[in-house]
């Protein structure tokens, strides 16, 4: 049993695609349609490592249209954990918020690795988040509802960030030993979910 | 019973950034939730006009948070109908769609008025559309999921293409009769509310 050689190729062409040096964080965002949406966005976009805060979170698998599937999601306790283990790695924190000194997704520093930290629908970023950032990042708006809907936002910053980024990184820049890995195990997924599948067949059979 | 001038100033000033030149149609966008947060992303943009095909749609008040009160939404019984009095106003078609030859927000002609048609969340555009249109639109994907939510795709779309126009048209378009007779219509349905709101404290009382 093997995987099609084209299949395998357009997961390799994803990965080549792929920024590792544009993160996404989501600080509580409870409603799972939209953190599902932001999956999805994150995916259409190529950024490849999502880091959820909400704990027990789980996406509906509907809003999310299976891109979670190829993305690395990373579950956290708590903000600060997940901010600190972000910066050791060398990113900068920016959250998504109305800040007055916010940059906007064409200024935002994209010279190095960032991580955009989302917060919740109604509330937005914590306090901490706030606190612990190196900035904030907000859509300009021109109306009287000055607020997007947070999937809306993400999207917003995403497609600019990540066309930036890659200006600067000549494209995908996920490092080989990574791709290498999601690779290995997204192919072990997919056979053994094949086996699983013939396992239930010859049940029902029997 | 007056509105206060500060109040008034704001939806003034709101309406001083509005254009009038990027209109939104949605085609049977059947989730109110989508459909509510494309409202909104109108009206954080500053699009003042939004045509829906959907007979009998109400926006979902959570979701659009109130943006829909900003806005002047036209109910279409058919997409040719919508299509040919757009046409008329001088206004080309753009649907939101995967077509090879589609332009990117970034490339779409912003030289006159544009009108983007998105379709619904899970077959898109329908084929009458497609084939009324004088282009299509679809937003640069990197990943495998190849398509975004319908009201993410609606925002990264409009985020680029009313910037764009802005800078054709120096900033908000809308003519000076248009801005004057919804001020009028808004001050008149605030104060109908305000005189509601009395009217039921008085019964409350008695």
């Amino acid at each position: 049993m093997t995987i099609s050689s084209e299949r395998i190729e357009r997961v390799q062409s994803m990965l080549a695609r792929r920024l590792g040096t544009v993160v996404v964080v989501l600080e509580a965002v409870h409603r799972r349609h939209n953190a599902s949406a932001i999956l999805r966005s994150c995916e259409c976009f190529g950024v490849h490592e999502v880091h959820l805060i909400t704990h027990g979170f789980r996406p509906s698998k509907g809003a999310a249209r299976g891109s979670e599937r190829w993305l690395e999601i990373r579950h956290w306790e708590s903000t600060e954990r997940a901010v600190s283990a972000l910066r050791e790695r060398g990113f900068k924190i920016f959250v998504a918020d109305l800040m007055d000194d916010a940059h906007s997704p064409d200024t935002v520093p994209v010279d190095g690795p960032l991580a955009v930290l989302m917060g919740a629908e109604l509330t937005g970023v914590s306090d901490q988040a706030r606190g612990l950032a190196d900035g904030a990042i907000c859509v300009p708006m021109q109306g009287l509802t000055e607020s997007l809907n947070v999937s809306v936002a993400a999207a917003c910053i995403l497609q600019r960030v990540t066309e930036r980024r890659r200006l600067v990184t000549g494209g995908g820049d996920l490092g080989a030993e990574r791709k290498a890995t999601f690779l290995a195990e997204w192919e072990a997924r997919e056979l053994a979910s094949r086996q699983g599948m013939i396992g239930r067949s010859r049940l029902n059979r029997s």
